[in-house]
């Protein structure tokens, strides 16, 4: 896979990410997206959820400080992006950590089509009706095999998985790809993940018509910058600091010497 | 114009400037008002907005993450802020782009004297009856004279108009300011415009008497820190930090040497 | 005291910190929790209240952008946390602002056993029932002796009282700590006050048979990151970044080194 030419896709569309997300990380993933070349928008007024959804190019959502009414601007959201085409992604952030927000995640996946389920471990084992437990928004044990989980729901719900760790498994269209860049740093930084659910929905909204292509190559483009990042941080906020630069940075040959994602049927 | 009274007033009066802005940008937004010199506050309960808005020196409305909740919020706080006597800056932000966003816009201006109105151009353009289109919250093509726009939309409504660009536009009491200080690395970076209505609404409440003149002060100051602080950074979260660091350290030499602005009638 | 112990039982315990907080300063909460190596959760839906705080070690509640809706879920995650016996700070953020606010946390006080009430010197003694005002959420001029409120408002609401300011007070279960590290550039960065609380959530989870310890602790070692922060700072941004890297990398020996936290009856 070239991934370079998803990112060159994303800096000459620059495709408008719209975003019902979190309050904690949602500035984070709005720079993310800037920071790709892309435009991101926030809203979550249901009065304009129509309206604002049908400008974009991409439709992101994630439920990590969702309420009742929060999920109903999504589902509004989510149904004119399929009215429209674009793809959604559906950070299912905080699934297993109680039954509200399992329940949800089945609502906003019963509301819509959607197009990418991006979760850690804990979170996806869940939603594919396992009996885990996440621990807050951060990943508990799955004793069971995370490839056969991705490609399970991903035939199940006809949509593409990802799974978010160490490796990030990528399922969908009956292939699976395998991300294994990265760094454990990126641990200890609060939003990596729900920044890499506004990086796939950079991506997809570049090139709607490869999702689980473009949902690997932005994951290992921006996993390849925070490779880099790593190298001139003494922690935490430096790593942070460093990580939009490198991404605002990245380049052809940084990409073709540093990414490590592996195709498999 | 002498730009450096006007930080001068900020820094010796530190003036309270509460906000009801957006969920996006809301600690930078308050991070500029304190890297000035000044004293933030963020607070949108209907229940407190008399109170809480009788406290500031400035008031600062930002419908980026509106709902209309907040816009009642924003109501009630700008009759209090016209009451008390205090200037009301307004970021039109996303004005263009649905419907709802005009329509609550018009609500604003209608319940209460707002003393400045600023967006980027296409925003601005809206406001003043032009059929142009927002790109989300990025500025879509106007073809209109922004000069004419400003000055128009100043006299329709008694109030400054501020519209923020390569070149910043402002407009009121009869008087136009252009701004020329600034970087193309702005656009990289989430907020820059968000921060700099909360900067207008500083220097509004040290010097309200003169409020086109403290908002033209104001973005001059605000983007020779941000040119200073491109010179030492490698991406737009680099630029980030610097341009806070060089706010807070922003002196008479720096101001006399880089101030762009230039009035007119 | 043996401060360095407390950060150890948080880095071996990582206590699930969950917070009810403010827009403002959510990212910062979760971070600094996350830099002391603890793992943060931000949720405030009224219907996952209870699930969600009984996953948690401890329980942050911060009223800085308080609305109505937000202290009811407040109050359940309070009860909740009561029930299953952790520890609940409460920084009573704007006390003495607005009459509102003075309401919420009268509420909030009446629906739990808060184990930590925590504020800067005028929201506390506003709390303890003078008639101070609170500048927004900056302090305002109390005249009265600060040990004598923190240790009088402790023994009536049989709680800890931690006062922050250039020295801060603990007073609980009938000892006082007196901790004098720290920086005044911390007050050029919004969120410092916000954090602190955080820190005390963070250290009570680990250790919650010693909570006026725990809190002293955690706030000499968030200071002493401080004061390393600034030598290596240019101003707030740079303070910033700095502050978080210190925290993940503080070690026994800058803590003995650098504490000064006296103890007495």
């Amino acid at each position: 896979m070239n991934i370079y030419s998803f990112l060159q896709a994303v800096r000459e569309q620059r495709p408008l990410v719209h975003h019902i997300t979190n309050w904690v990380t949602i500035f984070d993933c709005a720079q993310v997206v800037k920071s790709f070349g892309a435009s991101p928008v926030m809203a979550h007024a249901p009065e304009e959820a129509d309206a604002m959804t049908s400008l974009g190019s991409a439709l992101v959502l994630n439920i990590g400080t969702l309420t009742t009414e929060l999920v109903g601007s999504m589902k509004l959201s989510a149904t004119a992006a399929n009215r429209k085409g674009i793809p959604i992604v559906l950070d299912v952030c905080g699934a297993g950590a109680t039954a509200f927000r399992d329940r949800k995640c089945a609502e906003i996946l019963d509301a819509a089509k959607i197009d990418v389920i991006k979760g850690n471990s804990s979170e996806i084992a869940r939603i594919a009706g396992q009996a885990v437990e996440t621990k807050g928004v951060d990943a508990g044990q799955v004793v069971a095999d995370l490839r056969e989980i991705a490609v399970s729901l991903s035939e199940m719900r006809a949509c593409t998985v990802v799974i978010t760790g160490a490796e990030d498994i990528v399922a969908g269209q009956g292939k699976v790809f395998v991300v294994r860049n990265g760094h454990p740093m990126m641990a200890n930084l609060v939003g990596t993940g729900c920044m890499a659910t506004s990086v796939i929905g950079t991506f997809a909204g570049a090139t709607p018509g490869q999702i689980p292509e473009a949902a690997a190559a932005g994951l290992a483009c921006y996993e390849i910058a925070a490779e880099q990042a790593v190298k001139k941080s003494d922690g935490p906020s430096s790593f942070k600091q460093q990580l939009f630069d490198c991404i605002y940075r990245l380049d052809e040959k940084q990409i073709r010497a540093m990414q490590q994602v592996s195709a498999g049927a």
